[in-house]
């Protein structure tokens, strides 16, 4: 295998051409392949018609050394992948009973027959290796001639992901293809615009040359990408770059890595040992999700309330009549109102509020689509802000989310050392 | 222009082969196009690499009859596209003071000066077309040779869409390539996996052999496309076999088109002028945010509790104590009691519960990882159904929130009638 090799991979499905889905396989093995100092080099996505996987399979054999093929591997008539990339690459199939024995022991455990039109994912190439999938039927197939290898993975993601961790990269590895250090260094920031974390980051680009610097936004979040292609700058000295920017960012900075901003506040509030409950009326469980997303949440997270309603604001989050009459519901006296009472209900140390129009419709003179209120409460006392977004109803849920959480995971930081101290006093 | 072109999509931009970002252009052109009767035949991305951008490229342009490219317009150095593929074309660019004279005027609306770089968006094709960037500085550029057509979109999204509905669309009608009628029929279902709806099919497969079926599977939902690829099924015969096809899907049928399940739920419930609240503890708001991510669904939707932890299910949803200590949180018992208490809690007509383990942690013997109660409380009554999944938590939590939609759309189409007649005196 050639010191960097060029990868292609090759996604098969109608679906991904038409609209239906997103080609979220190459999401998945950009980020994995990325990480190990192989990033893909090219990809397609071409429809299940044999000449055409002919013409584009020999085309990437051609000029790549390693093709990761998606999908194609099912049972039914239309998936004719594997017996079309053979005859491309003039290799043959051969029955193997090992995997008819697997796929065998898969519906005896699950109580059903095998048809007969799973015969068909019995093949290997002679002299290729078999993936096992671990969730599914289909196997994987690995398949090398001439230094380069072909890997082909299932479509379906739940068969896809661990097939492509568990025996893909330890291939990758045997063969040499991967990087033993992460390729990359992300930074994670939220609270500035890309053109302002850009500008953040200039002297940076300035001190290092060889230094590869991209960009990433979504919703608020805005990642930084250090690398350097061509490997003039080693890991640890792309770890003290990373310090660096992380100075330059100041309160920006969330986290290295991936972590998202509902893992920061959990962290944070598991070191804190204190708990959280959410009001929520117009992100309408969006930030009960982001926190309900990550195992082990219910260790801090208590519960939350969707109060869509008014009635469910003053009998459920205990907001006064009065707030909801003089200010209404979309105001910051509200979304105050809904912090405090949320932890008071809920008998959380933290609550946290969002209230707004998310739109299309709603919104008046003093409070148009797009404003939120954010409220929280810590045992240090309660706040509010106000944020303005454009966009349409899902993406100001999104910014809200984020915002909410970026506000709490600065006050976090900030109150640490002072909840810390006095820790004695509120338990 | 042939009667069926060929399209290929060309994507420039590392970020989206490294894992930063999805390819959320492809989704929107195939659905567009897919739409007129043009569907994608296959789509590539590739590196800003010269020599890569002219190799692709010219596979493109002799395999296909319409070669659509997103990204590389900027004023940076790095976009080298246009040049790149007028080389490959054979093609000569020309400066255009028109161009220069809009993106001038842009600039002075801004208050900013144009900077030399972008003299470079000046230039178009001899003899091709520029389409307006009503968004951005860099326009689109067209051009025709030989039969065939090149299109060049700019990469951020909030560009390439206006442009591509007000200039693309216009001159892909112009040059007959589009189809007068929506191209396909979509049938949503939900309730059966993809073979079953593949077998309920099977007689409509075998009557109409010009018909392509396909199907996509998101989480429990099977969405069946019908089209007619030869153009031989004209729309009304389309439709006609729609209807034949939701008479052998029965209840599995949702919908025609793309409706989310809880918006015909919420549909529902506005026909029958009722409310719903929801109780959740493992979905952890996902539920409510399914209802919630709809315009206008607070006319029905009251609110919701995520009851993570125990004390939340019994003083905020009324979980009797000892139903928690019989039989345990995660329990038809206790699915049953946070639905009725939910409804009884938030004043609601309807009362919708999930409680479950999502993993990775958790789950005993009677109820493994993956084992979703969910509750349903109607003025008929209430019920409770047990689901088992395999799966991540995140992917758990989608199908139990699909589930939960599935089987109230179901409950309220069967009880309709019946709520109709009782009208008055629940009222």
């Amino acid at each position: 295998m050639s010191k960097t090799p060029i990868v292609e991979v090759i996604n098969f499905g109608d679906e991904l051409l038409v609209g239906i889905r997103e080609n979220s396989h190459l999401v998945y093995l950009g980020e994995q392949l990325a990480r190990y100092g192989l990033p893909i080099q090219r990809s397609r996505v071409i429809t299940d018609e044999a000449a055409e996987i002919q013409r584009a399979f020999l085309d990437a054999w051609t000029h790549s050394d390693i093709v990761i093929t998606t999908g194609g591997l099912g049972p039914t008539a239309d998936d004719m992948t594997r017996e079309n990339i053979a005859s491309a690459l003039g290799a043959e199939l051969v029955f193997d009973p090992e995997i008819e024995a697997i796929i065998q022991a898969r519906f005896d455990l699950l109580g059903r027959t095998m048809a007969d039109h799973h015969q068909r994912q019995c093949y290997r190439f002679v002299g290729g290796e078999v993936l096992h999938n671990a969730r599914g039927t289909a196997p994987g197939l690995a398949y090398e001639k001439e230094g380069k290898l072909l890997i082909m993975l299932p479509g379906p993601t739940h068969e896809l992901t661990p097939m492509f961790e568990r025996e893909a990269l330890p291939l990758l590895w045997r063969l040499g293809a991967l990087s033993e250090e992460e390729a990359y260094l992300q930074i994670r920031t939220c609270g500035s615009g890309e053109s302002t974390v850009e500008q953040m980051m200039q002297p940076i680009v300035k001190a290092y040359p060889s230094l590869t610097v991209a960009y990433c936004v979504h919703y608020g979040i805005v990642d930084v990408r250090l690398s350097s292609r061509d490997g003039a700058i080693g890991r640890e000295a792309l770890k003290a770059i990373g310090q660096e920017a992380r100075e330059l960012l100041g309160e920006d900075f969330v986290c290295f890595g991936h972590c998202s901003l509902a893992k920061v506040v959990v962290h944070e509030l598991r070191a804190l040992e204190r708990t959280l409950a959410v009001a929520e009326s117009c992100t309408g469980g969006l930030l009960c999700n982001a926190f309900t997303n990550l195992p082990g949440a219910s260790k801090v997270f208590v519960g939350g309330v969707v109060c869509y309603s008014n009635d469910v604001k003053v009998a459920q989050v205990g907001v006064p009549e009065s707030i909801l009459e003089q200010h209404g519901a979309v105001s910051a006296e509200c979304a105050i109102a809904m912090a405090s009472g949320i932890a008071e209900h809920l008998s959380s140390d933290y609550g946290v509020s969002v209230t707004g129009f998310a739109g299309p419709d709603g919104g008046d003179e003093k409070n148009p689509v797009g404003t939120i209120h954010i409220g929280y409460h810590s045992p240090a006392g309660v706040w509010c802000k106000t944020f303005r977004y454009t966009g349409g109803r899902l993406d100001v849920k999104t910014r809200a989310v984020h915002a909410a959480l970026d506000w709490m995971r600065r006050q976090m930081r900030a109150h640490k050392m002072e909840e810390f101290l006095s820790c004695g006093e509120n338990d």
